[in-house]
């Protein structure tokens, strides 16, 4: 295989992807959280192989506006029709009362609407990131969430990973790492023309944040994780964000501080070759890598470590995880709402919540930084 | 040899190994360079090593205002006194006719005063970084060169290394790279007590950048280097860099902007666990090092690149240096010394010292940027 074709080929399995079946895990013995998917979007595809691979978990029903364009999802995804219940509107799903929980992939003007609704009717909501278009909309979503006793949790699938929590471990250990100084994160994609002109995440009714919600949220999601969600004092937006014409931000940067002296920046942007980097640096250890959101592997992922104890030639460690970290994602949310649902008193485990917010919260204070004037914005904790 | 004995022998070799000198390489038929160092500091040592490695340079003299000092330092580095005229005055050196050169390591609050008497004697002047405390000091040390035609350098040992050219030509390249789009670079070292106590590094009246001089410059020169030495049109410095008691900066940040969009970041600091980072990407290709000032091997340096047209998992690539960086720093600066020296009328290379001056330029922009309370300060080119 050529290399350009094995780069599309890696492209396809990071957003298309929707690959055979027939070797799932076998399901719990006990009833599977039910999920209903709102809307086709790409990103679906990946989601119901995850749902599918998850083993708590089963794909039940999916809508679309077009009754035709979720049947040929269902038949294109490797299902029956008498799997997967179709549905020609949204209302339609968050309606039967055999969906125990719904994935939102819509694009974000739309999600205070649906995840709400869904909320209200009971179901426990998978949010697509960025979880809102502000604090705001963000907030009427938990609000409802915690109203109705259902579990929330953005979709951000590296958090899931096992090489996620070895990180955790190694940022957490005052001998190999010491005190966190500084973290960058960084991620890029060169978007094509079609991209720029037509996709939901440059159209400012659609997805207004561009590429701030789009991959800045896992930037500043991977900064608040390594900073162990200590939200940081002030946001600086860099100068000079680019837009398109319709005023959306196609690239941009700020820069993070903590009260202890603690740094972090970020970047983000539609224009640059495909790039997921994220640096922690401590007092006495580094960490670096190269594929933080989506592994360039789906089965192993490896981080570098430099310590102060060993010569600084940084040592490569490996993670296997036995489900892509979609599916363990999949897997930790049915965790939780069928903890929820087991004995009707458990109340909605509140940690992801927590962290979207936060996230949401450095996000919208990057754009009023950039607002205004890539002044610093203070965040009230 | 436990991790530990590996890391300071590591560290060793880095700052202050003179290895024996019985495996030289042969020198040329022709008169080598003939070279005098200034001072015993600690990175002299190296530079010893790297002077009789050069095939094209000798270790000449050295001075120390104790001349039992510079007596010691010869013997210890592997000399006889009949090897190498020792002085107890920086003049003496420089008066010495046979001196044809000057390697400068002096603290760079004495830069100036040295560096323009040794070019008004006529000795060619390798200067260690940063250059000196300001531009306009480094103009008068460019000036005296200039005006008695000595060649001027500064001693950035990894620009020379065959691994920092090889990296020019991915950057270089449309195909592979395409246009530079972001740039970032990371030098930190933590220092110890004594050091943050008593190093010409943390003191004022020696070396008032600190930090940003140290380390700070390295950064900088990557970033200009990546940017292929077209200066960014303004500096933002960071918020809240990390000073001590006597005001010397331990830690900063800053970024930079240029016209076409690009943007840069770098942060270098005495209080962080050893880093050397440097990150370009482009819209077709990236480039990541983790060792770029000085390689974690002596004899071979490697860089990752990630490129459009192939999966994404960066590819490793390795490049083997028959001598180390810095002799093949002493050696090109040699080189030049001796191309103006051959026939006479050869006029000073002027490419190394307008590096030198962006730098510099560019050092003074961050500090300006600094004391004005972290606004943006343009850089006029």
């Amino acid at each position: 295989m050529s290399n350009q074709i094995l780069y599309f080929h890696y492209l396809y399995r990071l957003h298309y992807t929707f690959d055979s079946v027939t070797n799932i895990c076998p399901k719990m013995a006990d009833t599977p959280v039910r999920f209903g998917i709102l809307g086709c979007a790409n990103i679906a595809r990946k989601m119901c192989r995850a749902i599918t691979l998850s083993p708590n978990s089963v794909l039940y029903a999916i809508a679309s506006r077009s009754l035709e364009k979720a049947s040929s999802f269902v038949l294109e995804n490797g299902f029956s029709p008498v799997e997967v219940k179709v549905y020609d509107s949204y209302e339609g799903v968050l309606e039967d009362p055999d969906v125990d929980a719904v994935y939102v992939p819509l694009p974000t003007s739309l999600h205070v609407r649906w995840a709400v609704l869904a909320a209200e009717k009971g179901k426990h909501v998978l949010l697509e990131k960025p979880a809102a278009p502000n604090l705001a909309e963000l907030d009427r979503i938990l609000e409802a969430c915690e109203c109705s006793g259902v579990q929330f949790m953005d979709a951000t699938m590296w958090m899931h990973h096992p090489r996620t929590s070895e990180m955790r471990a190694l940022l957490s250990d005052a001998q190999r790492f010491g005190q966190l100084k500084s973290i960058h994160s960084c991620f890029t994609y060169e978007a094509d023309h079609n991209f720029l002109q037509n996709n939901i995440r440059v159209k400012p009714d659609l997805d207004s944040l561009g590429a701030l919600g789009d991959i800045g949220w896992y930037c500043i999601q991977a900064i608040l994780w390594a900073a162990n969600y200590e939200l940081p004092e002030t946001v600086t937006a860099w100068r000079d964000p680019e837009f398109n014409e319709a005023g959306v931000i196609l690239s941009c940067g700020a820069c993070l501080h903590w009260k202890d002296g603690k740094v972090a920046t970020f970047y983000c942007s539609f224009l640059t070759n495909l790039t997921m980097d994220l640096s922690a640096l401590g007092t006495k250890g580094n960490l670096h890598i190269h594929d933080f959101a989506i592994p360039f592997q789906e089965n192993v992922a490896s981080y570098h470590a430099g310590s102060q104890f060993r010569i600084p030639m940084m040592s490569e460690h490996a993670v296997a995880n036995d489900l892509p970290q979609e599916a363990l994602m999949v897997s930790e949310f049915a965790g939780l709402v069928k903890r929820r649902n087991g004995d009707g008193l458990e109340p909605p485990e509140m940690w992801w919540p927590g962290i979207s917010r936060k996230t949401q919260q450095v996000l919208d204070t990057v754009k009023a930084s950039i607002e205004r004037g890539f002044q610093p914005v203070e965040i009230l904790s």
